[in-house]
């Protein structure tokens, strides 16, 4: 899923991402709220319109960017209070402040509150996190499935509903991590997400908490690991069983001019490509590699001009958009031919 | 025309400028001369490859760019010497110059090395500026006349050719226009461009020095206004028989949130437009104002979202194309019908 910040995937217009075949795009909670306001969002109809994405969409609780972006916030077993990293006014969140947030922005999947455990945190520090994360799970679904209706699209698309997914925290905890997967389970969330890796550890070990943890969620329900990955991680997890990733990497790296490729990883400002007038990638036919070389995209670069920006994450974008459909073809020959190798 | 400064219109990318029907963009040879360098471009095959606009293309001189981004350039008969904005290094540009590094670029209309004339300028420093500009003028030709077969596309393209315009200077003084005007029709050009205004002049008079110059360009060649404008501005030149303009002010407005629409101009910053669901333009049916609200637009703006520049843009590229195709239809049917009221 293209991480879509401030009401926008950075740098690449609406329909350039309907052509890229985007299904699904994020909205963070956290910025919406400070800008423009989720209550002008709702007034307006929520984040679909506003956005003009009538497709699906998916809003984070806000509490990554709650934690990520404030290094003055206040823990307590209600909420927390920070600052805006706009204008430093103080705010408060609670678990049914940011439903409340989320039901007004009326993506088609909201998130429930968390704490999202730092790396590396011992047992004591991840047990308490994760005592707050499942007090605030259960306080997100109760107040989510009381004011649900209020989403402000509900009596235009009568049938379809907002869903609330979970989050399994627990740090780098194998044991941890089940109790809190089996709790979220007990409580019958829409779906389930995996939250609290790529936060600095080393790779193995984020592949065995998600190894640990995927066979305990509901496999007839989306399986989400949030914030990966690379697109090697990204193949594997999805083959893993995973039903949903969300990174900035593609777009965030395309900005700073690092293009993911079938050749591996290349920085389009490298001096080599001032006159390499191959594609970026070979191997892609996306709208990018199928009209500019490597020597233009560099120079847009070198020239700091806003178009290297969106040339370079709608290929990325395209490049991990493919990823994910190969992955999708590859599991349904499988089940086609009933080889139950991939997990589906 | 809209302006392709560094081989971009800047934030639009190029298959979206063919849905706008943009026909023709420039290219600033002061800029591409710099970064990546003329030569560069000659080896990838010319300006058209290197962007990849398989249209059509202009190139200015450089000279615009030579003497209003270089405080101590220093001129003398020969050219110009200047210092790079971008490292300093020093230059020397002559019309040798500019149009090998013209015919290196192979747009398909080049122009005339002059001197543009500043606003105001006193009749002894007119006339000693339009002295300059007139055997420049000689020189581009003679040297474009010896060298056009070397375009990078000559091979590949056989039987079309570059082109030359000449430049009308002449400050604000209707007698050296008219000097002008016939000294460079008698040299024959391929077109003729009326250089020198909006410089900062009073509008009555860029009217007066158009006015007085565009009868004595023949009609059967291409007339180029450079540098223009407003878009009542285009169309009232355009209605006098101006065949091209050029202007980065629906660009450069666009990127500072000025929106020009059919109501007039609409600043798009304002907090009236926070919840305003309505489209920028109501009369517009470009892909901006069928698909984003005003408050869309604004949240880009305020959020500082590099989309917000590429969607201004192509609504005010949209308004701008919308008029001149109106022109030509109006004239069209003015001259279906006998009606000569209208110069073509």
């Amino acid at each position: 899923m293209p991480v879509g910040t401030q009401g926008t995937v950075k740098t690449v217009p609406q329909d350039t991402l309907e052509t890229l075949g985007a299904e699904i795009i994020l909205g963070n909670t956290y910025h919406l709220y400070l800008r423009p306001g989720h209550e002008a969002i709702r007034r307006m109809g929520g984040l679909h319109k506003f956005i003009s994405w009538p497709h699906a969409l998916l809003t984070d609780s806000g509490g990554f960017q709650v934690f990520s972006l404030n290094e003055l916030r206040k823990v307590t077993d209600d909420g927390v209070r920070f600052r805006s990293h706009l204008d430093g006014s103080s705010h408060f969140f609670t678990p049914e402040h940011s439903i409340d947030v989320q039901i007004a922005l009326g993506a088609d999947i909201a998130m429930a509150f968390d704490e999202c455990t730092e790396y590396p945190a011992d047992r004591p520090r991840a047990e308490e996190s994760l005592r707050l994360t499942m007090a605030w799970a259960r306080r997100s679904l109760d107040h989510f499935r009381a004011h649900r209706h209020e989403v402000p699209w509900q009596q235009e698309f009568e049938g379809s509903a907002q869903s609330l997914f979970g989050i399994v925290q627990g740090g780098m905890h194998t044991d941890l991590r089940r109790q809190c997967a089996e709790r979220l389970v007990e409580m019958d969330f829409d779906g389930y997400a995996i939250g609290g890796l790529s936060v600095g550890e080393p790779r193995e070990l984020t592949l065995e908490m998600i190894a640990e943890t995927l066979p305990l969620l509901p496999k007839d329900k989306p399986r989400y690991v949030m914030g990966v990955g690379y697109p090697d991680e990204i193949e594997q997890y999805a083959c893993m069983g995973v039903d949903m990733m969300d990174c900035v990497l593609p777009t965030r790296a395309a900005r700073h001019g690092l293009l993911f490729t079938s050749e591996g990883r290349l920085n389009i400002k490298n001096k080599q490509y001032a006159e390499d007038q191959g594609p970026p990638d070979p191997a892609c036919d996306c709208m990018v590699c199928c009209r500019y070389s490597r020597a233009y995209l560099r120079h847009l670069m070198q020239a700091g001009e806003a178009l290297s920006g969106t040339l370079n994450s709608i290929h990325n974008l395209a490049f991990y958009l493919g990823i994910m459909r190969r992955v999708r073809d590859s599991l349904a020959s499988a089940s086609t031919v009933g080889n139950s190798g991939a997990q589906i």
